[in-house]
């Protein structure tokens, strides 16, 4: 069963015509993450291997394609944890790096902190040597056009919010056992400057313990908070819950009690896994045993050789 | 048993010299908290009432009185939850304000997030009329005495570190049975710059929900989110324990888990309530039934009645 590794590519409405790259981004994601865990790899190597993919690929929002704040600018939190330790590093509203979970780490890796913001952030980022990149190079077409459609006087922000592509994520198990979670995103359009949302909160945007097993979520962050959904399905499991069954009662929970949506990537330490969702849709894939697994839609597992090209 | 509101001035190693001004400063602001209940306030009134007279008192480690970040400037976070309806506001490594959490009541009050941090926080209070003050105003001769002695060559931080005042916080139930925490503080001294501890991280700082209590934490931040404290405190009510018995399995589990040491404050929803701790001390004080409860040490507990001037 081991090792494996589970991606999502956030939870929401995913255009038609953006299906099949959010669908292709995750898989390749996998696929990344699952080679370093093949080559000896940490289950933290692989989940940063495979959300530094998704951060680099334009379609999904973290790094580059991120959503835009109210302001029109990036601003992106991202969320690390080791299973072993119970480490984790974190960084908020952090602007023009490229890889917003690579920093993370080095927060996690490289000080007696969990988390930096904003500016501290960006400090720490020049200090460790990682380059700085225009805040242009992190914007694509797709994210300016959504943003100047939210600022016209007769925008619906509420409905132009709903169901659009959230957080990205991955959740892997190594071949020692040991797991890990990690989180990015670019947060919720048209925020405003500042706003921090679930991803960079332990808890809420990812946990991790070797004790019961690793969780990435995705969707409606105010609501994720509220319920501090990660560590929620990780308490579930440590009553004898599967990762599938805990997954959906915490997903379940989160809807009925306040009224929110998402996803999750969930595993436990043997490598049991499981991707489900509240929303209408939530691109994720998986890799285990050669096997590349993979779905949009609720109900969609779609199988193949990891070596088959998607 | 209803209302009650318990307070806590930092858990950590209080200076002999220092003790008397953390008693009667827990005192006076669960009284504060107390007088807004019997008018019929709400919980969140009277946290965010103790909690402000703290921030005002410059012997505690937030507001005024704050601990300085290794470039000698002061950066706060704040944290409040409402256990009706799950909302939650913070404020993280936010300058030149008075009250963090006021400004955190208002991000949960007036915005549609739940956390602004830096200079996004700063913006939003000044849209909001906050007044802005100089941050020498929030810097008291003590706080810079130990970042001086901090920052020279033969420091020992860690030492200097341990033992010291921590966070401040208060939960509440009102006599309509509804739950809240706030807490507040000026972190880590000698911080890096943005550094974000657990005090705005929901289930770390606190947490509120009128199905199990509340809880407001203090101690070691990066171990009290490793394990999210306050969150796992009230899991440990919903199975049954009592907040005396929770709060006592919670901090166990901290210190044997990951070595850290800390100090809670929590209510059920009936107005059962516990003031406990792992460190050498807490400054804690619980107004209920026109009763003070105040301690101090492992194992105090004095009580006078409410009117009586401490």
């Amino acid at each position: 069963m081991l090792p494996v590794v589970v991606v999502h590519g956030g939870a929401g409405h995913i255009p038609k015509e953006r299906a099949q790259n959010s669908t292709s981004g995750v898989s390749a994601a996998a696929r990344a993450g699952y080679i370093v865990l093949k080559g000896g790899g940490s289950s933290m190597d692989a989940v940063v291997e495979a959300v530094t993919q998704l951060e680099n690929n334009p379609s999904f929002n973290a790094g580059c394609g991120s959503v835009l704040n109210v302001k029109g600018e990036v601003e992106m939190d991202a969320f690390v944890m080791d299973g072993k330790t119970l480490a984790t590093g974190a960084v908020s509203a952090v602007r023009d790096i490229a890889n917003p979970t690579q920093l993370a780490r080095l927060v996690m890796d490289k000080t007696s902190h969990a988390c930096l913001t904003a500016e501290g952030a960006k400090q720490f980022a020049r200090s460790m040597g990682i380059p700085e990149v225009p805040m242009e190079s992190l914007i694509t077409e797709y994210s300016r056009m959504r943003w100047r459609k939210n600022i016209a006087p007769d925008a619906n922000p509420v409905e132009c919010q709903m169901g659009k592509m959230g957080t990205v994520g991955a959740v892997a198990v190594d071949s020692e056992g040991v797991v890990a979670c990690a989180t990015s995103t670019g947060g919720m359009l048209n925020k405003m400057e500042g706003r921090v949302g679930d991803t960079p909160c332990i808890g809420c945007g990812g946990y991790a313990d070797n004790n019961s097993g690793a969780v990435s979520t995705t969707g409606h962050g105010e609501a994720i908070m509220k319920v501090v959904l990660a560590r929620l399905i990780l308490f579930y499991m440590e009553q004898g819950q599967s990762a599938e069954a805990a997954s959906d009662s915490a997903l379940a929970y989160m809807k009925s009690r306040v009224d929110g949506l998402g996803g999750v990537v969930t595993v436990d330490p043997r490598g049991n896994w499981a991707a489900r969702f509240s929303s209408r849709q939530m691109a994720w894939a998986a890799a285990q045993k050669d096997t590349l697994h993979y779905g949009l839609y609720t109900g969609e597992h779609f199988t193949q050789s990891i070596d088959e090209p998607h």
